[in-house]
């Protein structure tokens, strides 16, 4: 057990490397040949330009402009400068709830820090239980934690007490914070420029007709049943044959236009190409032609696939996207049920255009429920037993079973510098690999799942990572041995026991998990701001694999927030602050310390570089308070579980109610808040309806709907005009405001530093 | 331990009471003065008279035709002869679908008999692990039983297949049955006639405006929000008081009336009467002055009290009956969200007026939250630990309390034959009260969590009751001790330990549960036919309390089948068929006889008996499907506890299979078919709408739906012509010519034997 000067030198390290990342990339940052790394936002948005384009040819790489290095750190001042509404307005709903996480984190762990410090602290540490037993090895964090205080104490009265206290300060919380967020929704939702999936329902598993087609049967169903408010609708097309035609073709059109730019600036030579695998090996063949060739020939088999899927009508999938005249008459319709059996003409909400999973749309509902309990067996064992094939491919990847397969590298690993670098390297690989694969192992389980939009899958997955973290990253740490291990041992204790083995260990591990949130927490937020891998890779997909400009683009695509992965990692935060702020207080500067640069670094990140794939209204915070509720009452049970073993038994019944209101709570909220992220009230459809017949009253509704959900595919050769497909992306609050601010060069000033670099 | 030969003198006996009873039943019910006892149901829909009022004296109240005594058991294929259609159209839906319960059991356990009888006893018989190990003692049924298997045998193989069998065919027939009802249901509802409920929404949690009365506010919303289909509304006035005083003048005028008659009968004399509790003591007046004078002084009141609830503000709760010009619309409205606040402006399925439970109707979202956590906690409590307070009565009720108490009682209760009956009886007492009033409780229980009408209390009160027969009876019977101590146990226990001290015991306690099942459930089938209590109580009342043809009726009045605490008695039932089908089989055909016999006597009970007080098309099956998986889960995991400590260990990962297969078929189930008892399709409604609309195009929907959302004090007033609220009392499936079947004599076909008496 680490000493409070050992994790003070801890804590200094960590803080001068996360300090020296930070001073790294104000520098980096600066440079102009980086701008399209920490800026790609403002790119996307088509409003900085790229700064290699003119001026001095030094000055396009280096900044050589000395004051703005000394300002190296008024980025952070910049992030928090963008107000709420306006972040909204930049960069989605999604994203600023996302980083209200971290805010969140700060409002519970605050308070809860300072009152443990005065309160906890001082009990535990004046009590010296520990000093009088001196058989024990204790540290000075173990003086200022529970384990201070002697067994049957009356100290316990104020850990018990602070419990509830620590417990109402979170569920006050999190009401306004859930409030605020359900506030936030509606008025989003409200403020939204009329967009396609307000008017558009999802309908699958329609029902198979021997004399109708697909098409008709959904006009003529919804015609009968929704008679006044059917307006057109949209049969779901399987393309995804063509839809991987489209792709090799455009990656076709990109290197013909690089050989084309290399010809015209250099018409001596004709580039020349090999037929093989990426032109690295084969025949030689003139490049312009042998292109051509291939896009012609690539066309015309699109063209023939493209008349297959429009005319077969195998290639129809038993779904449509039906529109309605009013937002009101979608409202009824995604949120009633259309025919007796409910397994047909199955109604929801569409997702925006951008969010559909187009290829899961078919599946019908037998094989969904299969599917669904597949992957839930699966999730369990990934879970539990993920450890059993790691450990099988660890036993074979040793030394000797490396020679044994590649015997003509015996000479070079019988080395003693290779030879120990393999040992130590080869084990943990497997167990690596794997947890880099993880996130895309679970993505592809919530595919299998069915789920018909991005952001639930999105949101499916963080639900599974989540649980594989609780598992394997917290219990496993408190409790050694294997995840399988654990529950095998759970499985034969009493329920009452369970709370006690992990609760006992708790005080144990707290200077691991201080350890734990350095490393990995304030570690990996700097490391987020930094963006060392994607400036790496930038630079490098720049020098050697940009051909065109659009490769480019493509390359300095930051992508989005990883919603799936990073969520569950704040939720093991959240934990941490929860379980240990009764139990060692010590711990929670740390948290509160992560959260806020936490808060800082992604409120950057959400402004200069994160693009989201879709908007789905910050539908995911109902998970986010559920993550939270658990957590909660995990913390509340390891409490109950260690002071039962430390003599002060009588308090069980007295904390046991703790988890009863906490659930109760939860309750309370899901019926109060939840409903705003999952139907859409009449009302305020009557409301937005209503405007817009008095605004727009000639608007014609069925020519603005004919196309929005037509598979992309079939989209890029609609010529992309002022189509409905390029309004959603601008969610505007005050549309006519903001759209001409945003054409003038003096809006900069949320444009986070660019005339740091601008100017250069 | 009994031997076969016990059981079966057991038996002998058990069934020879049956018979008793059955024979006395036969003999009973052809008097035509218990008539009114035995077929109330048809004298409740006007078929029948009274049989006392013609022929001759004697043969007024006794039969006297020998030949119908020879038939006595005719009743049986004369319940079993109405065909289902017939029955839903005489009794309703909710009857028909409870005794297809029993008939549920049967092709549940009949196949399973025959199975268990052929494969699971001779594997059993034939081991004779038993006969080896002498030191034990044992009877015949053990030998029949898993017991008998050594441990670590092969033959436990067929234990396991058998309870995969089992399953999969409980599962199958559960399907069947759901699919059946639900089909039931939606032909149920598809085929009703006009009702005020398929046009009604109930609106709850209406917002206070300052501005506008409640009236007000309701009309003006959903005008706004659903301005094409709002029709009408009724605001719910807060007339309990009112409904107090109608009684009580109700009850006034009923005295007054017998005394009238008695007056004219002997005009003599004028009656007299005392003014106190029940005319008992007081004064002594002149009895038809004394209630006239009330009966005024009441109207006076009740007029102002009408009234001051008619224009006073307050007495107008936040709900209200809105209806809609369309089955579409009330569809609609009832399964949206109005406002973006989901607390307020609730809407949900008018339930029928007949079954509104009117008092509940104005309970604010938060408060009801707070019920319902206060409700569940008392459950628990009511559950776990009703031993204590009736412990604490039992401690105080012996013979030294009560001669403290009631000393003057002493030398009464110190004679020996006295005191043995009291020692006897008196500690059994407090429980047997406690269990007499456990539906009551239960009952108010749910009456204080809030629900809005009577179908929902009998289910709310069904679930807390199934809970309590599942920890009492069942587990209580298996372990010894009270609830609380099994609490305290599992507690202690290891999640694996449970199941295994649970299984253990089960083939144990097979013999009780057999006895068990011949007390209480043949004897009591047999008991509910005789309906001794109705019938002592009804000849008693008639005797002594009747006064006037009104009282008579109430009298007669049979009530509805309890709901609330037959289903979960059921329940028992098959919680112990699936539990012993595997471990004991001779278990079995007992169940079968008891699910046989039940099903003809229920049948034979619905035709003649019973009434329903409200019509909720089968509501409750959800809720018996799901019980029914409960019990089977519960079954599994037994089993899989007892084969562990069987020494097949290795049988434990093939049977945890069949619970999360089970699970997951309740989920599939759960999705396939509730929402047909939850929600009312469009199409459906949509096809109604249509052919209402061309059969009738004139109707004036406004009149019909004006009175029919009334509380029932204020619908006395009215006249009751053909008003909505008698339309709903006939649910015909062919109207036409059921109605004029139903006016002709001799449609006594299934009148149940009305032939017998009839002809006396």
């Amino acid at each position: 057990m680490a000493s409070v000067s050992d994790i003070g030198a801890s804590a200094l390290i960590n803080l001068l490397s996360a300090i020296a990342f930070l001073v790294a990339f104000a520098i980096l940052r600066l440079q102009p040949f980086n701008d399209r790394v920490y800026f790609p936002k403002w790119y996307l948005k088509g409003i900085r330009g790229s700064p290699t384009h003119s001026g001095a040819l030094v000055s396009k790489f280096v900044n050589l402009d000395a004051k703005t290095y000394l300002r190296f750190l008024n980025w952070m001042p910049a992030a928090l400068r963008m107000p709420e509404l306006e972040l909204i307005d930049h960069a989605g709903l999604d994203s600023a709830v996302y980083i209200r996480i971290y805010l969140l984190g700060l409002k519970i762990f605050v308070p809860l820090t300072i009152l443990s410090f005065a309160v906890l602290v001082p009990v535990n540490w004046t009590d010296g239980t520990l000093v009088k037993s001196k058989d024990l090895t204790f540290s000075d964090i173990d003086k200022l934690s529970i384990s201070n205080v002697g067994a049957g104490s009356q100290r316990f009265w104020a850990h018990l007490v602070m419990a509830y206290v620590f417990t109402f300060w979170t569920c006050y919380v999190l009401y306004h914070e859930y409030k605020r967020v359900a506030f936030m929704r509606l008025q989003f939702l409200a403020a939204e420029r009329r967009r396609p999936d307000q008017f558009s329902v999802l309908v699958r598993n329609v029902p198979p007709d021997s004399y109708e087609s697909v098409g008709e049967h959904v006009e003529h169903f919804f015609c009968v049943n929704h008679p006044d408010h059917y307006l057109t609708h949209q049969v779901v097309y399987n393309a995804n044959t063509l839809a991987k035609m489209v792709a090799q073709r455009k990656s076709l059109l990109n290197r013909l236009r690089y050989y084309q730019n290399k010809y015209e600036r250099d018409s001596s030579k004709k580039p020349t190409t090999k037929t093989g695998f990426c032109g690295l090996w084969g025949a030689t063949v003139d490049a312009i032609d042998y292109y051509t060739d291939e896009i012609d020939k690539l066309s015309k088999e699109e063209i023939s696939e493209r008349e297959r899927v429009m005319s077969d009508p195998k290639a129809i999938m038993p779904a449509a996207f039906v529109s309605f005249k009013s937002r009101w008459a979608a409202a009824v319709c995604a949120q009633t049920q259309q025919s007796s059996n409910p397994t047909i003409w199955l109604t929801e909400w569409a997702p925006e255009p951008r969010d559909v999973f187009w290829s899961n749309l078919a599946i019908p509902f037998v094989e969904l429920s299969i599917r669904r309990l597949i992957m839930a067996v699966a999730t369990f064992f990934l879970t539990f037993f993920f450890m059993i094939p790691i450990a099988f491919v660890q036993s074979l990847a040793n030394i000797e079973g490396i020679e044994k397969v590649l015997p003509f590298l015996k000479p070079l690993i019988e080395k003693k510098v290779v030879k120990s670098i393999i040992q130590g390297f080869l084990p943990g690989i497997a167990l690596k690999i794997f947890l880099i694969l993880l996130p895309t192992i679970l993505m592809t389980m919530s595919k299998i799942e069915g789920h018909t939009s991005l952001s639930t899958l999105d949101r499916r997955s963080a639900a599974k990572y989540h649980l594989f973290v609780l598992v394997n990253v917290f219990l496993g740490s408190i409790i050694t041995g294997t995840a399988f291990q654990q529950l095998d041992a759970f499985i034969h204790q009493s329920a009452n026991d369970i709370p006690k083995t992990v609760g006992v260990s708790i005080p144990m591990k707290a200077t691991f998990f201080i350890t734990y949130i350095m490393v990995d927490g304030w570690a990996g937020v700097a490391g987020e701001i930094l963006r060392l891998v994607p400036l790496v890779m930038f630079h490098l997909k720049n020098a050697f694999l940009v051909k065109t400009e659009q490769d480019r683009e493509e390359a300095m695509d930051a992508g989005s927030v990883d919603f799936a992965s990073n969520e569950p990692r704040i939720q093991l935060y959240f934990l941490l602050g929860l379980v240990y702020s009764v139990v060692t207080p010590i711990l929670l500067p740390f948290i509160v310390v992560f959260f806020g640069f936490a808060y800082l670094v992604f409120r950057h990140q959400i402004i200069n570089v994160y693009n989201q794939k879709y908007e789905s209204g910050a539908a995911f915070y109902p998970d986010v308070q559920r993550r939270l509720i658990t957590g909660l009452v995990i913390s509340q049970l390891l409490l109950m579980g260690l002071m039962s073993t430390k003599g002060a038994k009588q308090s069980t019944p007295l904390l046991i109610a703790l988890p009863v209101l906490t659930i109760w709570f939860h309750r309370f909220c899901k019926s109060r808040f939840e409903p705003a992220f999952v139907k859409f009230p009449l009302q305020d459809a009557m409301v937005k309806d209503t405007l817009e017949r008095a605004t727009e009253p000639n608007l014609n509704l069925r020519a603005y709907l004919q196309e929005a959900y037509i598979h992309p595919v079939f989209k890029d050769e609609i010529s992309e005009k002022a189509s409905a497909y390029d309004e959603e992306e601008s969610n505007v609050l005050v549309p006519t405001k903001r759209t001409s601010q945003r054409s003038t060069p003096g809006q900069s000033k949320y444009d986070s530093e660019a005339s740091d670099t601008g100017g250069a």
